[in-house]
Order: C-alpha cells, then structure tokens, then sequence
C-alpha cells in the first residue's frame, strides 16, 4: 500500500542515459548519436505510404516479421536462412531478449571495455554480474580474460564504439571457441566495416550477430535490428520477444529499405570518404584517433575533451562527451555529411588554436 | 561451443502463442484478436505521411515520448500529468517493463483466471512463479485471495478477457488496499467500458494502470500503449524501458489519434450498438454471454466450441477458441462491423442448427 519497492537491483541502478536528442535537431549539427547524415532509401517512404491508406493499421502486425527474416536472408546470404533470424524493436531490443534468455541474477555478462554503455544496463535490470574486460592498447582483446569469469554470456562490440575498431573474424572466432556460453557480435556498426562475422554463425554454434538498420541503414527513427543465430537459438529466443515487437510501418520500411542495397552501398560509400578525411584532420589537431571502421571518430588524448565539447556546442555542433573509468574523457564524433565536417573542422581548429 | 544453454526457466517455458494474423487478412472476417473493426483516426495517417519527407526518419526518436505523454495527460485529466506517463510499445511492453521491475526468479506474481493468457509468459520468463486466482462465477474476485500468496505484482484485466466483465473502480480500489506490492489494472479494453481506474492512481500508491491504442484507437497495427502510475513509480520503470522503445511514426500517430477524441468516440459507440446485438442473437443460440465491457463477447457453456470454431472457420470466419484448465473451451469473438456481424451470426445460426 506504500509506494511500490522495485527489485533491488533495479533500485540501486542508475539506468541508461542515451545521447542528447535535442528538440531543435533542425537547427544544430548533430554529431553524438552516430546517425546517418543521408535520408533512407527513398523505397522506405513509398512502402509506408503506401500502407497509411489501405486500413491496415488497425490491424496487429505479422509478429514473426516474415517478410523482413526474408530480406535479411537475401541481404547477407552466407549460408543464412529466414529460420536463422529474429527481428527487434532495434537492435537494442535484440541485445535485450538475448539477455533475457542467458543471464539470471548473479550471473556473469562479459564485455569488453571501452565499449557500448548499454551493456552494464542490461546486466543491471538483470540483476547480473558486469565484467569488463579491458581492450589492449591496440584495440584487441586476450581471448583467455574474456572467458576467465565464466560468463553465461558475452557481448563483443565490432566495430566497437567508441574506438571504433574491429578484430578481424578470425579473432572473434578464436574468443567464441574459448567461450562455454553464447557470444553476441554486436555489429550495429558493420556495414561501414566491409567484413562482419555472419559467416562464423554457420561456423560455430555459440555465435549470435546482431545488426541495426539505424545506422547504415539511415532509419534510427524506424527502430529496427536483427539478430543472426542457429534456428534452435532463435526459436529460444523467440519465446523471450514480445510478440509485436515491430509495427507494420517499421516492417515494411525495414524491407524497403534492406532491398535497397546499392542505395546503402551508395551512402556507406560517401560515410567512408568523409570519415578518412575528418580523422586526418583530427589527428593533425594533436588527436588520437584510431583507423575508424564505423561511422563515427574516437579522439582522445588531445585538447582536454570536457572544454572543447562545451565550445563545439557554444557553436552549436553536438559531438558526444564519453567518460570510462580510468581513461580521460575522449569525444566520440558522429561523421557527418562532407558541408557538416568542414564546419566541425574548422571550428575545431578555431577552438584549438584558442581563438 | 555447444548449443548454447538457455536459462532453465527459459528453456522449459512453451512461448506465449498470439492470435492467428493470417496473411490473407483481406478475405477472411477477422474476429480473433480484438482488432477494431474500423479504421484509425484519418489524423493518424496524415501526421505520419508528412513525416515521411522530412527525413525525420535518419534521426533517432525522442526516447521520452514527451510529445505522446502530454497527449495522454490531455486525454484524461482525472490529476494524470505527462511525469506520470511511460510509453510503451503496446501495453505488453508496459507489462514487460512492470514485471521486469517487480518480480524476480521465484517471486510470487498474481492474476485472475480465465484471464490475458500472457501473464502467465511474462512471469514465466522472470522465472517467478505464477499464482492464478479463480474468478467466482459471477466474475468478481476475492480481494484475501488475491493477496493470499503475497504477490510481488498482482495483474488485473480490467475489463478483463476473455469474459468481457469488468469490476467497478471501487472493488478494484479493495484489491489494491489488500496488496501490499503492486497491482497492474490493465485497461486494454476500457474504451469500451465507460468507466477505468485512472482516478485510482492519485488515490492509491500501488496502482498502475495500462492502456493500448491497439482496440479503442484501432491502432494494433502501430504499437503504442502506455501506463500511467505516480511519478516515483515511473522513474523506476524507465530505468528498465528500452530507450528508444518506439519510433517516430509512431509517436506521430498515437499523438494524432489521442488527440481526436471525437473521432474515438464515434467508433466505440459503433462498437458498443454491435455489441449489444451480438449478445443478444448469441445467447438466443444457447451460449452464456456475460455482459461485455470489451469489443469483444465470450461465448461459452453452448454449442461445443471446437467443432464451431472449425466449421466458422471453413466459412472463412476466424474466432478465437480459447482453453482454460478445468473449463470447457469457449469462443472469444470480436465486435466487428454491423456487417461482419450479420455474417457471423447467420453462420452460427446454421452452423447450430446443423445446416
């Protein structure tokens, strides 16, 4: 009868903050949530629109999302089947229900650090235990302290953010084999990659892909992801998933969208060009950035973080301020269209300089 | 390396199965999930086309919902303000959320039987253990017996299905004051109703109320519910809630058809009228139909259900034949268009009467 107690776990956590999604998008540069500067595929628009007029909203949507496990399987082909695939309210969604499925309170979630906040969250609400493994210096990991704590499950962000480097499939592979538990590659950031790990699921039975169409994709407003794992792990997984997860609009763009494959290829193509340009820039403005194969930067150990993010966005350029223990801060810069680097450029040099 | 192991309880539970969604939606009379039988607010479509060529749809969703939640506190005063609002994807995502707070592996999670038959999955995949309380036979509850088990959430449809009866906000009010945890009245159904608890929020801490835009709104096929419980409460649930739970068009749309409550208006009092109609022809064929607060009516204790439902069922017409333990199956069949209505009822006329 007194206000409700939450479970424990939940009580003591502090819960996920995502990045700033200001009200005034419009007006600012917006470089920290690592969305695409280029609008989706202009099939996603016609495909929903389509749908707004023939009354069908009213109507619950397919809850197995078959058309889209259809595209995905045509998408990546490598073996991959629409048995093979599960659809989530954004790739966040995934990572949630894999959660759900492994991870009991007390549990061990193994993943590596400096990398998505997220993944602390999901263990909290799980009331799991969080390790973090540190990545080496040079951005890869000691497959054997990865597997050290006995994990019911890891989480392996490639291309990792914020650094935005990526082991090679055979190094994920090596840490799958060293794995008694299931091993999700998070590959939200892949299609900037030119390889991912969608052949090892095939390969090795414990490894779960997860991809975003937020990203390459361009449709972070339309909330979709996937998952990639052995038919017996999705039909586990599919108990575990609310069963309209997606809408009808979301699914329909979402198919739209991953037909399109040479308009994605298009957009990636630009990303990539403007993203070898903005690191060589950061880098010759006293930054460390690592080869990037996402669509953002990581710049660290340069000017101090904390004041050049406060006057980027005095100057109305958004960039993402990050904080892992241990570590200085560093900035995780969103790449951008080519107009929105050369103003993010120069108004870093400006703030370098100290005019 | 081996398959991998999901959590015991994960691997033991069945899934929750939904409602058939055929994929020839278009020639069948659809009367199996409680889907509005007419369109959305024509608002909804018109918010969502103009988004479609903002480019909106790059951008990542306002995770709060601010827009929605202000809608919602507009929608129903009784004291309700946007802090008192989450957002869900569906009313089973506020569940979700709810029971992912609340109830932890072996805690006690209480609900009235014949009943949603999700909640029984939903405590299932918290590993809790699952208590149903039996309705008496005029559909009322024992509050003693509902808090017997010492619940750590308690789960009441209300109106609740399959029966379509509905306890008055006073009995619902003795339930809570009983429980010393939570109690969830989920209100999918109370557009229909003329009557709902939201005034019991301001007046008791543990009640939380759910609603969907699925049935009332005639948007099923969008996504959107939403839960309504003190401030305190709410900020406990968000730490639990995908941030990006759902998308743009979505968030559009459930705005607009908040918004025009006239049009909302108009077809539940359609709704209501076929209703009445259905009730009465159906009890004429020799069911018991309880007086119904839903957009749906509970067919049971007449024909046998089965062989009626597969014969409706050659006739192109889908119900729902729904089981309990230690019940005869019944039929749980939508209110759909006078139309839909009159087929229905002319082929349950011959399909008693042996023709």
């Amino acid at each position: 009868m007194s206000t409700p107690a939450f479970l424990p776990h939940v009580e003591r956590m502090a819960g996920y903050v995502p990045g700033e999604q200001p009200k005034d998008a419009g007006t600012i540069i917006k470089l920290n949530t690592n969305e695409n500067p280029y609008p989706p595929s202009p099939s996603v628009g016609k495909a929903i629109a389509q749908a707004l007029g023939d009354g069908r909203l009213r109507l619950y949507p397919d809850p197995a999302a078959t058309n889209v496990r259809e595209a995905v399987a045509r998408r990546h082909g490598q073996g991959v089947t629409p048995e093979m695939v599960l659809v989530g309210n954004g790739s966040d969604d995934c990572l949630t229900i894999v959660t759900r499925a492994f991870v009991g309170p007390g549990d061990v979630l193994s993943y590596p650090t400096p990398s998505y906040i997220l993944y602390r969250t999901l263990a909290e609400i799980q009331g799991a235990r969080a390790v973090e493994v540190p990545f080496r210096a040079d951005w890869t990991i000691d497959p054997a302290a990865f597997a050290a704590d006995r994990p019911r499950l890891a989480l392996l962000a490639n291309p990792n953010s914020p650094s935005g480097t990526m082991l090679p499939p055979s190094a994920v592979g090596e840490i799958a084999r060293r794995l008694d538990c299931p091993l999700v590659v998070d590959e939200a950031y892949a299609d900037f990659a030119g390889e991912d790990c969608i052949g090892l699921v095939s390969e090795l039975p414990n490894v779960i892909v997860t991809r975003t169409l937020s990203k390459g994709l361009s449709l972070a407003g339309l909330r979709v992801g996937y998952l990639i794992a052995r038919p017996e792990v999705i039909a586990g997984l599919n108990k575990v998933k609310d069963s309209y997860n997606c809408d009808t609009l979301s699914l329909l763009g979402a198919e739209a969208a991953l037909d399109d494959e040479a308009y994605t290829r298009s957009i990636r193509d630009r990303v990539i060009a403007t993203r070898s340009r903005m690191i060589a820039a950061v880098r010759a403005l006293g930054y460390e950035v690592p080869e990037s194969r996402g669509n953002f930067i990581w710049c660290a150990g340069g000017p101090p973080a904390e004041s050049v993010y406060e006057a980027l966005k005095e100057r109305r350029i958004l960039v993402r301020l990050m904080r892992y223990p241990g570590r200085p801060p560093g900035l995780r810069i969103t790449v951008g269209t080519d107009e929105q680097a050369d103003r993010l450029l120069s108004a870093l040099g400006e703030i370098v300089a100290g005019r």
